[in-house]
């Protein structure tokens, strides 16, 4: 009885109401409890879904229809307020039952703290998993003001858990001298201020591999992405952002997890933060499902 | 396997995802093509959704809690863009449905215009039927601009179906001359600028009545409503119409139907017109679902 | 062969192109040269065009209609930039011609400054002259950091020039200790905080006189006016304004002039004030122009 | 070297910079990190400061200057990020140390909160202690989903400590239903919807006890008060708020420390939020410091 | 009588009064009614206009100055309100007047369908016309949900009309599968993505053609352009489009109309859209009109 | 007793509080008087500071940290409003104060004229001064509709006094034909449109000399700073600004003085042109001081 194909995008565009026939499953992580600046990520799940509907179905880049893909919107995991430690074992638990059911999972944050629940999920059923980073931030610390679980500390967590030499970072124009130390000298393969060049010579060494992709929207410019917790001047364009994203598609990875986060509307009353972080995602779910 | 109790507010507080045990369905009709000054109350629905978190559960208004009433949030109605007339027709086929499992609609509008394919079902159900009506605007053209559906007609087409004696409006403060003058002379009960006092003298004349409701809320000051089409300074307070509410909800009459309509999130950054008819919506559903 | 009736605004909605036929002149003075705390009304008289759109051109307040009154819109008054001087002697210049042709001078400002040349010319063609003045600051230094033409200083310079007797202040909450006691002791009829009823009270005492009204739009709360210089907590209401304005109308005084200023749009992204001061100016038209 | 006393508001208007001369002391608490909806508030004293200059020094309503009372700005107290416990205890020794040195704490939020560590250490110097309290929110929670650090528990943490019925609640028009009913059982003078005249018949009976005000600045409608975590239509207008101060200053109780709290300026392009604030703090300022 | 040289913007800057002297009408098309995400652009126009201001009247670009060119500024075409047939019947008449006096035609808009009824009559007067089309989006629809006068069907419209291969298009990012085989199959000259280095190849082959340049503000990135109904990131920027007029206005094709479409001010706050667009206007006056 | 690192942004990151230590010294010029389009750079200053907190002290593009310089924060200098002489006057004071004590200046503006007061006393203490312009608008009028004293002639006053030849110009892409034709007959070292590449190619030939660095942030494109008074699109990107600054501090040139102007904070709800100037600062910190 309920109109989910509806004008008001309470899903995201395209998506199927039947689980069983999903291969990806998209679902929202609302949860902004440890931002350090500008608070407001939680809210960003849902205006993406809603604005979603200035989209075409079909990718130009990819030259292939929405429709040649099967996913499901689970909408928002409903998260206990204020609470990292509780929020994070429910995000692992989702991710955990998408990942038995042999879909990809496909996140919205949220900030970036979501992406560590995710990964670790991700890799007890991928062991031989690398991740690729496209960020402003290094998110490299161990710790934000003596907290380990921090939006400030995801990667580090990450890189800690599945390797540093299975990390690879772009785009990073932002971060501690310790942190810009430690990925140089652990083996990260750590390219601040560029994307595209270094993740095209950068591929074909992770051929055949299982691959998770989190991008964290503020690895554009404030130009681009004006709605999100900590603008960093001086970030890539969309077209770059959306050619790294094809990049990927075309490369030999099996993409096995991705998500997209730190998208705060509020700060952004042109919305084209959301309609960025939407288009990101429709190519994502093009390119990567095969 | 979908989180509809999320925290992005994809169906309203508190709804119940069973329709069978529903006594009331909440529903979008997402349309505002007829709209001639500031368009964009086709995203007003979902926004009033989300923002709904920000409501606790339990009116002290009315002393009562959501919980105790059973109601299904069935999302927005897929409406044919650009298309009053198919738009109009699907309206009254959800309706329709709605009122033949013997459930109270309760409507979010979209321009006014939504409000007549509604009232036509509900009279169909109820003869007897009764409508008050709360707005700036008299909306008791014949037509606007040689077109008959249009956002500044459905109380007119209302009148002549049901009868103008039948109509009871309130706080009108913007209309034509031969618009003012059809209300004074038509029979409608046509209550100027105010709301609260002129309707507890009227409400005792329609005990026992069954009524529809509808509110637009730009019957509302600006200053508690700006995000709306047409706004129209020198209205009532955000006390009033909530106390217009509660005059109702105590009333004697049987409410088989109401609406809030006209709220165009774009226009208020602040969000204080969803909020506000979020918490109507909330009286509505406490006070008139007994 | 232009189309000055067009959608777009470019005049105050309803004016007529024949500057002979007109009884009344509207004219911007899009100046803020003076403004101490947030600049910007120099855009006021644009905006409150662009948004006259959203009227009827019927008064249910007046029960009149603007058609049968003669208006004609002159635009802007092209001014020097940056210079107080040159900017008072050219809107005095052109209300005089105004004047002399007999028609009512509406203007639009413009910070309030740009009222203290427009009485300079309307007191020389009426000696007998009163002024009514809402407003939220008394505007009674003599200077402001030394400076005679300043947004602070117009009704201290009306008052010396027809005598603070012939000055009627309402709705003020906001000066310095000395205007506060200069109003009391100069024998202004001072008035602060409220205007209906005093007003109510103070007009049988201007039978017969000719009266200019001034209108300073953040006499109204922010609330009801947020884009505006130096918004003042404490206001009236939108309401309590136009109903003051209908007993002006109603009122046995001769209206010989009006603005209505202070209108800095881009505080306001609601757009409900220029649309509140659209309003005032309408009621202005339709009640004082006989 | 420093120009405090700036264009640019980073001390309140008027301070001085003189800490052994000040009977009253302000500071900023900038912490929103238990807040449930719209965070923001962290934001808030620093924008209270920066629009302070609209102000002038003379309170038309109180008949008294700024220049009569002697106040520091102390600045924010820096928090620990994200940590209530530790923030709460930060807060605490700043109070303590201002109580100590004789002077009077007035607080500017942040969430509602931060005004449970004050009202301890106020009540530890003065245990007659009475707490007004104006709100929107009954904020008499034992817990939020578990944590009873939290903005929705202050008032029941203080009613514990001092004895509800010492605590005065004013304006309420939220919470849940065990909240009403706890505040109507458990002996606190518990004012729904309404703000000025109960509180004029409270205050005689308060005479010459030593009082703490905490102000929310969402008891205000969101018209007068849009920049606020939790908007709640229905509330007062700013005259009414500007009342209640003038009412407790003209009182016989002695105010020992007030706040104003819960100024989230993102929501609120107008800044009429802030605004309203300053002009609230620059009243309790005058009134309350003798 | 009327100051239209004024300060408010109310005619493009630089604007001559003289009708018979112009060599090229600026004329608005305030129309939306057919858009299917954000409505808007019916307030275009006079933004552009009002915004002109920001503007030198020399183009470093072109090394030449406005006074070397005369225009007039013919205001808003008034538009039947939610009629497309109506309002395509306008504009159609407007511009034979404009042509028939061999006065050049520069249109805003408004949404893109505008252009249809243009260059219907261009072709008319020029039968050799070539189209040069510079969007994000195909605009090759048949129909839109069934209705072939909308805003996705314009280039599909005028491309059968003069034949495809007299099309070209540059810079288009999105359609659907069948726009983009439509493009490649049917002869049209087509470019997707870019602009600049495909427009300089096929400039030459337009060699003494006559050429209308229609160009939607939404060709540029969101980051350059946000306030436009269909915000399509991944779009080129500023400089890009500002060398792509210049390269037009350089070769050795008449340029015999041409049009800047799509601006919704409402979206952006920041005015950045309607200033890139008035500067557009101002290159194109200057380095199309000889 | 004042916590001035605390969490407002009350002064600028990592600032110290001990001005005898300080190698540099930071401070705000709050004055748009002459500005002729949108007023409001008078409230940069302390945006810029507020916004500081979204940085990390560590420069991966320097590869240093801010905590190795010293510099002083000293807040706004109180200037007279709306006038311009005493207004340059008092910076000038100030500036003097800085030089003597052999610390460098770096101002925040405010209109752009406040950098001709700085470069005079500059001068005086670096008889041999070049200055360094990025801009979108060359600068060079004698005067503004007369005056002398105005945003649009500070880098003339500067190339008469210290020698066209001494100035470099990057990026401008607005003036009038008389400031182009100056700008390229004077001598002055003049590049349009660009900043980097010919900025690499003239720093070698100032090797040795001390240098002033004034950025005018519309310098950027509108995407990357639209919070300024005057927009003109077809600037430069936020990577470009971040490399000019690098190519400065890696060159040979001895930076004695540096500001960046024109943030009005109003027209970015975004805030990303603050933050943009925050970071430009801080890379001017850590790049200039040696």
């Amino acid at each position: 009885m309920r109109f989910d194909e509806a004008y008001s995008g309470n899903v995201f565009i395209g998506a199927t109401q039947d689980w069983d026939a999903a291969q990806a499953v998209i679902y929202g992580m609302p949860m902004d409890w440890t931002v350090s600046f500008r608070p407001g990520s939680r809210f960003g799940p849902a205006r993406v879904r809603e604005v979603s509907l200035v989209l075409e179905e079909y990718s130009p880049y990819l030259r292939r229809e929405m429709t040649e893909v099967k996913y499901y919107d689970a909408g928002d995991i409903p998260l206990p307020f204020g609470n990292p430690e509780k929020s994070v074992a429910k995000i692992g638990a989702f991710v955990d039952k998408v990942l038995s059911h042999g879909k990809i999972p496909f996140g919205l944050g949220g900030e970036h703290l979501v992406t560590w629940p995710v990964v670790r999920e991700v890799y007890r059923h991928y062991p031989d998993l690398a991740v690729i980073h496209l960020d402003a931030h290094a998110d490299l610390r161990t710790d934000y003001e003596g907290e380990a679980l921090s939006h400030a500390t995801p990667l580090r967590k990450i890189a800690e858990l599945i390797g540093p030499q299975n990390v690879y970072q772009f785009g990073i124009r932002s971060g501690t001298k310790e942190e810009f130390e430690y990925a140089e000298r652990s083996g990260i393969h750590f390219h601040p201020f560029d994307v595209v060049e270094p993740l095209r010579s950068e591929l074909p060494g992770l051929k055949g591999r299982p691959v998770y992709v989190t991008v964290d929207i503020d690895v554009l410019d404030p130009a681009f992405a004006p709605g999100t917790g900590t603008p960093e001047p001086g970030g890539i364009t969309s077209r770059e952002l959306l050619e790294a994203i094809r990049l990927i598609a075309r490369s030999d990875v099996r993409v096995v997890g991705a998500d997209i986060v730190e998208v705060a509307p509020v700060y952004d009353p042109t919305e084209q933060t959301p309609v960025a972080a939407a288009k990101v995602l429709r190519e994502m779910l093009i390119g990567f499902v095969k």
